[in-house]
């Protein structure tokens, strides 16, 4: 990992509730309540270091993550958690050089993860209906950087994807099963589909699709994550958790089946 | 993704107990009990097609996806399933590029998905104790191509790190915290540090440590993975499931802590 | 909790494997591997003593609660837990007096649980469609002492029920939604309808049901149960785990509906 | 089920917020924002009728459930839940004539559901050593006219239990490892000890205590709660959920150990 240089972005952080996401930018100050930080000092510095604001604030330097991105971004109404995302990236086995079909985009969060692990060789196409939804994307995507590995597209793949070849599908629309032909149009063979749904109904729906086509290892799963509180004598896991977010169902694409 | 070619690792499935993977050479067959297949004919086809023995039993030819390399190859005592591989990836922020510190190496199984995430720019430095561990791990490392991303050690990383400036630490071991201190002095500003650790004994020395050092957002959580079974009238979780495999504990390193 | 006295159950532990429930006669000896025990000898110990037969084997004698009945006689298909017992022993307010209609009877491990709750003054109506269950059930209730809270009758209820005026009603059968309506009928109003299910499709039929007459507060619940292993370094969740028995479904019903 | 009588305590439902619990006395009004209620109407009614206030506003009638004084009462930090007293109940094997000490009495939820369970032959010994819960446990369990198996004492029990040959001993205290020795001594041969405790540190500290005495069967579990939304195409886990209320410690006291 190099110092911080011109033009990085970086994550400022005093506690969970007051930090900033910006831009290195010589001559430019930053202003908060407690006073302003020249952000050209920063230039040749580690990141995590501490800096201090005009009026003695103290922040730390951070360097910004794929998952602070994506817990800062997301605004859906049904959200990708952290737990979700890593286990599409794995699932559906993504690396560099994967070619990666996605919708709908919503606010970028899960594309931007899906951009950082196909880097610097592959590429995500990503589609949504919504084009206020893709313009929020778009803000987001770009401010990461890993637009370079992003195509958006507003358009509605329940008539169809353009692509060819794939080796994922990712859907997180709330009529997956439509859209379930036309991604086994669009993947390689051995590709891998993934789909979130938060009902059960709906992955009913999309797993009697799967089972309809030349589609194997259809499975679905849910993850649980338990936070646990460490401390001398206060051992426990946290009281509040979310107890479901959705189900992630997915199949690989054979070109026949069996029999 | 492109078709089968010369030299190819394939993952010939028939059920999910007769399965097999291999490497295509042109002039060799591959045995089976039902007859054998001339991996050469193989050579163009797409992946995902039904290939048929000289005795008629029929196979899938898959591509062999890193979670298949995982849950074939690792045999340690305390398993990492995907869904905790997949958030240490995340979690760890890996994408091309990234350098991380692995130890213990056990079988190999996380240091080949870390690789497959680091690629094409990264390295896994992955360090173990233990020469039989090693021997595994080079020979499950080597058949998946990712070996170009890893460099194996045998070495007892509780007397210090030989790297610097990493990315992330990432540790498999009975006493995580006695590299804590070590763990720092290796990792970047700004860079992650994550154990796996089975107790929660483990979990409170580890973050004893963490919580004596310049580390910011400490944080342990777990993992539940429930299977769903998805069929007409039939429809639910499965009866047995993992009820625990171990503790995720990650922090942040910082250059000085606040106050 | 008073001393042994003849006639009493008793549970005689050495192991988890070897323990044998019996009953105190004098004059009888009861016969082991390792030598046999003068039954009329514990007569007037407390329990919780230690015995030892003839050749030196040592036993704890303990007083079998209906959680090592439950545990003991369940050897239906979809077990019921004590999990799950205990909630629905309190979900449906059992207590001395109540009269609750069960169906089916099972192996009637559940049916001891409630008898021994509604006793000594109220009374469990338990139906089953098959003889042979019935008869299993029968042996295990009267071996428990509880036959005197029990009506077992083989019948199909799905044709009706024959009690009017119930505090409760259990079902634990595949199609427990064609039993709603008579359980309406069945119980007093402000009692409690209660369904044990494990799929999900047979909890949307029968909330379905539920939702189309005057019930009130329809709810359905899963309940999920960690063992914890607790020893010096050792402590952590069980790896294996029970990951889903059944959902239980409940509701009250009234007289007729608001609005 | 018997019809409504001069004295009986109801719960007036109007929907989840608006329900008020009160006793049945000819000649009083039931004053609410919306008209009022004339009490000596309801006699002779069943429950679960709908009664319509002198404003037209209209209110299920319905007879309260254990279940509904302990959501509705509990108020201290550390909650227990209808999940966890039911486990508890079973767990001490809880029937007609059962002796049970309790400590800490709290807000006398659990108490009420204990003595719900052994009545009519059994009592609950609650101690408590703050005389502000007593006061508001005493308030709570007259109401719900469960106070003849019930008796309340200001006592600090570390310093030992007066009781002797009781069936169970229940600890919800902050430190339950100081009563471990205390509660064998109070306990029959054969009886179950059982703990509430939010921490792992209370467990380690409590089994290490039990470990060194003559307990057997020792073990502690956690129990997770699961709603599920079921509705037409919505069925689903719900979001947000209860991650942790506490750990349940159980043993079973013997005379003395094998070996």
């Amino acid at each position: 990992m190099t110092n911080i240089k011109e033009g990085d972005e970086i994550y400022l952080v005093f506690d969970h509730k007051q930090n900033y996401k910006l831009k290195v930018v010589t001559g430019e100050k930053f202003h908060t309540r407690k006073g302003f930080i020249e952000l050209g000092d920063l230039i040749g510095k580690p990141f995590g270091m501490v800096v201090t604001s005009s009026l003695g604030m103290a922040f730390y330097v951070l360097k910004p993550l794929i998952r602070d991105r994506v817990l800062k971004t997301d605004r859906r109404t049904q959200v990708l958690y952290p737990k979700d995302i890593s286990y599409i990236l794995l699932q559906m086995d993504l690396g560099s050089g994967s070619q990666v079909v996605e919708a709908g985009t919503g606010s970028g969060a899960l594309t931007m993860a899906m951009a950082n692990s196909v880097r610097p060789n592959g590429m995500i196409y990503s589609y949504d209906i919504s084009e206020r939804h893709q313009k929020v994307a778009a803000r987001n995507i770009d401010k990461s950087g890993l637009m370079p590995w992003v195509e958006l597209e507003i358009k509605d793949i329940t008539k169809g994807i353009p692509n060819k070849d794939v080796d994922a599908v990712f859907l997180d629309m709330s009529q997956p099963w439509k859209v379930v032909r036309s991604a086994w149009d669009a993947l390689a063979g051995s590709g891998v589909f993934m789909s979130f749904s938060p009902t059960i109904d709906q992955v009913m729906k999309t797993t009697e699709m799967l089972n309809s086509l030349p589609f194997i290892e259809i499975e679905t799963i849910e993850l649980l994550l338990r936070e646990i509180t460490v401390a001398p004598n206060k051992t426990r896991p946290r009281t509040q958790m979310i107890g479901h977010s959705g189900y992630l169902t997915s199949a690989r694409k054979v070109i026949e089946l069996l029999e």
